[in-house]
């Protein structure tokens, strides 16, 4: 296949030529002032999206081109109201032999998972606590595979493939070095506490690729999912003692206050640094990523999750 | 034995004379002036609470007169800055042959225990879903005990001996009315939400006489522990469905807001219902208490739990 | 007249065929793109409203076509930008002998203002306070029309004819249930509160069919005007005494909190208790109508006025 | 009479001999340590106030020292754990041959009341609408005496004799120059405004020397009280129009938002203006009588009504 | 030239010929449906703005239409989508010939600048305290220019041609009745902070005509940036003493609370009366100025920078 | 000397006898029941402080006796209402041969001041950056010796000599490793905010020993202060160019919010990540210090600035 659009549809500028594989992320029905039906699709690779609409849509248009279907698409990118669009001239869906996979078309982590896996194993070896040590580890016996995928949220931080696996990779080496620096930190807990603190995310987001939330998140959320399940695995393992409730307490406490979810604040040290290394997680993450896209002397688009700050990078940052 | 307080401590007037049992609540050394230890008591029957000096009391003095012992003594009230003040003349244990229980040195529900079981058991009996109903009897059978003792809180509201029972067959009362006015409502999922909600309060406190914090109430709250617990008990009855999911949102949104206590906010019906009536009753419990202190034409003095506020009772309210 | 939409216009489908009358809600005047004018219709009956576009609208056209006008309209539901658009093929006011009432087109409340009417005259009988009972009277008398037609907000909760009335009925049926359960309750002090507390939106909103704010309403707002004129109704009829302090103090704190707009919060047992059944009954209604729509298992639309909450409707509320 | 404070109590040192005629403001029974009753007495003249304990008190002496009675009192200043105590040597209640006042004991506003009483009459004097003329006009007729003596709050800011007269005068003054500044405002508007905004407090406080709230001041506030009144006050001299209405929004949105008392803001020039002077002359006389307390380059006290703010004096304002 | 609109382009209306200079305020590229590249222009005179299409828009229109260039236009006032619009029949940039300034197109205070240095200057040749003139004097000096020209804010208030000079003259011309009305104040000191407190803004605000915010504006703001000037002048002017502490913490406070950008509220007596009279004058003017555009009996638009209110204008206001 | 307290006041116990140097941190006069006048001493060394009486002290003892004087004091620990308190036997005031200095008297950082210095000279030699690094050099040569004495806070964390030199380094070794993990981050400007951003301090609080805030500090606050400062010095040392500004802003910002003393929030990367290390370590050092004081299983005392929480060390924690 003769690939057009060699960087990716999020550097694709007006009047490229598109002969590509893209993702069908939503699609929407719309009709016409002819009256007759079309298709707004929002389409994407690993690298960004854009918009096309499919016009004069037929029934079975709208069956086949529904979301997480790939198609193969010839087409041009025009501009309308500001914003590029895609100017659809052939359309059809992917087909078995075409080799092509969901996962080729979403964004992941600059890591790959092995490599995750890899720390993660290495951090729990150096556990020395037995009690802590055997509950992570059943729990990443368990959720091996969904924690090595799913998103770390469905926006604003690590919302990539593997997301999940980068951030907590990324805290368990900021608290080595808190350690270090600290060394009353009891290691084993908060190694534990960064492993577990958003598991229950696995139940609480539908997926990797259009990432919603299931009826229990949305009901229930994410820590008391895991305070249970906890409980739960301790029980399993027959584990009792004060680390299971320690851990409990880290995961229900990790978002510091409660109106931002948490009913109990940090009460116990481990605790607290939990939440201020995950709180710096994200924020490295999303501002390292926002001032990426600018050049020095420019402010970043505003920032949602960082109170809406626009970021300035200063001119002798080259 | 020669009661001189007919109606109880929290009647006595200066200068009156005792001689009853009492419960120590608390104990606290001092040292006085003179150099001599000495022991602060609250001392407390059915009806209300006074301070009394032990003064030069020695070392057997402290391991004896401790919180939870009840005493006979033999006193006059007296009055210290303002305050009432038992005036100790002669003090000792009591013994086994006096046939006191702690149990008649609190404060009680104004209804029986056996009428409060009674009306839990006829709300239960009432229940059609069955899934709801099981639940809600092995919580009932798990903890009957405990539950008819209890408080339902340390302070504020129902803070007796059967506080929370008698808390939780008042909201079933009410519960009944609002059915009956919006039909719309599912009356075995709002009973079930009543029973339970609360139940982790069992944990969370550590006893009916000298109401405290437990370590896990502290680090957990009652709210989670009985969202994993319902989870728990589910398993074991093997009940599958979206009513243990409903169940432990019912829970875990009954304090309404982030801010109170609640990760999430009530998003069914009955949730919505059940945070509302436990508003109610808890706001009457403290409300009709506070204006039976005071007269027509007086206002009561701050109740702290409903916003500081003084509430007048009218002249016509005779 | 051949009735095309059965139904109402709340319930018609993209290709349905009108013919019917409708009433005129909004009429605004645009200008198209080839410099003729034209006219933006908002239409609706008893069970919703459609948006219609007049073409090359004549000076007669502008001055006809006006809000509260009723029309007989001959048209065909189209849709333009995912929304429903009624295509006007000929439109006509309505004549006297049509026999066409703006009533009719307007939502009402689920009981007929009859039945309102006996309920509320049965609640000022049971009364025993002649004061109180005589001041009642005094404005249900005054204010029989209005009351039994207004609705009880502008939007959000009982906005719909007779919604005041049916909001006040509901509330006495609350506050009857109240009193059987929490006998300390001034059953007539109770009953007072809830007849007047919104009065004041006689005065406050403009009509029944598009209500918008008086002046008088802006300024002061349906609380101090309805305090003032308790003061004067009292005079009017000579009576004094503590009634008349009180009955005001109900009115002007019912909303709960200065924010909300009570220059004092509930300060008198039965205040308390108006401020809370206007709650529920104001959240039950808005809960009801928009659980109504959903299916089990889903959640309804953002609710703006019970803090953006989306509910969900249990799969097993079947 | 041999008066040896001249300056008065409130200028008294330690060792000083007193011998006058003071107001007792607070008397409250204690018990001392050998069981007799006391009684501490808070005494008061025109400027200032200092705590004296009278022992051994009899029956008879509980009757006699009351607030509001006026003593003659011989003693002597000491010192009590770092505060000024007088100690008292010979007390007795004042006789009528004494010629002595309840209102030579409290605190005055710095101008005469013939002066504010000619200030008021020339602003009212000045106004060209004839409707709010008359109904300003009407209540000073109605309110001229307690108008001329009450203080403007029971404290913070004017809570002195003839404070509430003072601090309408120095408003108007106020008034005067921004309507010069700003020739839009509505002079006569922003003088009915300024004179009727806190006349309710007229009922609101019980009186001038030991000023508390009333019943209805408590249930109703004073700008709904007042509210009301201009409403009565307009029908009485048969006045329509909007001037009525308009006067009555500025007395209720004068504490300029809902938390702080107006459930409506200011939504007419005159009334945020209104607002604004009221805010700018209370701080004033807050301000300059904190600040006269203190030297050059010291701090004032916390001034709780200013945000608990400590205000500097800097050195060159000498 | 034939100038069609005599009053200005914020008082033109439909249909109305334009022949007349403009100011381009913005110029946006578009792409139409037909593939062709637009300009959206936003023009404006002295009276207000419009917006216009420039169809088909070559390369050489794209660098001659740009912000800050003035044009000749003739065309025509169109509505579109509820809105003015001006459709273009010929536009040319201005030629030096014309005599045209971007001056005269922008609002301009209702006060000339020489009367406003005018005042200016009596009011610093009042001051007595030589430390605080010759301070202010060395600002006047240096910045004479700018603070001429400049507007006070880049929205809300005062946002024209010399809107800072304006306002601070506004604000010295209540300060003098300030300190007629409160002698206590310290004049010089108050003139001073009323003189300096805003002069950061020509820093902060990139300039007169299409006013934005500088990197270091963004960075720092006005206050912190005014702070450090007034210490750098008063070292070069080698003076020291209390005075320029106390001028710095007026700058510093005289927004009032660290949450609106000063991180000392106001301490000194001056401080305080700079804020308020900083507020009333940025309110009157808003006030005033949207009160003009409306009729008696009717609400302003909402005033966003007064907590969104819409004001009224009382019909007796004519 | 014999030194009768081995291990310093903070660790005495009743009836320990002292004979010791001592100093005075606190001296107020108070007058005893008996007349006579008496000094309330606050007494420390390194470990601690305690209250004692001196009864009947003379004039001269009143002049001696003060504040930050050392004195060689015998007596014995008593207790008196549940705190101790230190019965002085024999006072006199240290003589110069006695060699005793404040400085042995007061807390201290962990870490000796040479060390500190070392630490401080190495970041500052890793830097590359030639403005960031003279600006910065030019610092630590200006205030060298304060630096190295003061405390970081006059309360809650870093109260002790050196505290703002312990605190600066320790930041700098998180600087390091986060500098590690995310390499995007600029060292240089990082490392210079860190060293820079307290040291306004060193003028807004009065000294090392009884550490209360300047006038100065008062009235601008060290955030102000030290911008202006970051100005003068790169004035005097000619440096020009981005860096100044980006220094002072992240000194502006490193509070965070403007709430919280910092007119802007943080806007460029190193501003967020210092304000971040800036909370971590202040908190690691309140929270280390209060858990070093509880036993595992126990709760520590509230710690007023991390909300007033109390933190529970696990059993596990041996």
């Amino acid at each position: 296949m003769n690939k057009s659009v060699n960087k990716g549809i999020g550097y694709a500028g007006i009047g490229e030529k598109i002969d590509d594989f893209l993702l069908i992320k939503e699609a929407t029905r719309g009709v016409a002032s002819n009256g007759k039906p079309f298709l707004t699709l929002i389409l994407r690779d690993a690298t960004g999206e854009i918009e096309a609409k499919l016009w004069d849509a037929t029934k079975e248009d709208e069956e086949i081109f529904v979301p997480e279907q790939i198609v193969r698409l010839n087409g041009e990118i025009n501009q309308f109201r500001g914003k590029l669009q895609l100017k659809i001239m052939a359309i059809q869906p992917a087909q078995p032999t075409d080799d092509v996979h969901v996962s080729q078309f979403v964004e992941k982590a600059p890591v790959h998972r092995d490599v995750l896996m890899e720390k993660l194993t290495e951090a729990i070896f150096e556990m020395k606590n037995p009690a802590m040590q055997r509950i992570v580890r059943a729990f990443i016996k368990k959720y091996q595979e969904p924690l090595l995928t799913y998103p770390a949220a469905s926006k604003n931080h690590h919302e990539y493939v593997s997301g999940l696996a980068h951030h907590i990779v990324s805290m368990l080496a900021l608290a080595k070095e808190f350690h270090t620096l600290y060394p009353e930190i009891n290691k084993d807990l908060l190694y534990s506490g960064i492993i577990l603190h958003d598991l229950g995310k696995l139940k609480e987001l539908s997926g990797v690729v259009t990432t919603t939330y299931t009826i229990e998140g949305k009901l229930l959320g994410h820590i008391p999912m895991m305070v249970e399940e906890i409980g739960r695995v301790a029980n399993e393992l027959q584990i009792e003692g004060e680390e299971v409730l320690i851990l409990k307490h880290l995961v229900l406490s990790h978002h510091g206050k409660a109106e931002w979810g948490s009913p109990k604040p940090p009460l116990v040290r481990e605790a607290e640094i939990l939440h201020l290394i995950d709180l710096i997680d994200a924020k490295m993450n999303m501002l390292n990523r926002a001032l990426t896209k600018v050049k020095p002397g420019e402010f970043t688009e505003r920032l949602f999750a960082m109170d809406n700050r626009q970021f300035y990078k200063p001119v002798f940052d080259e």
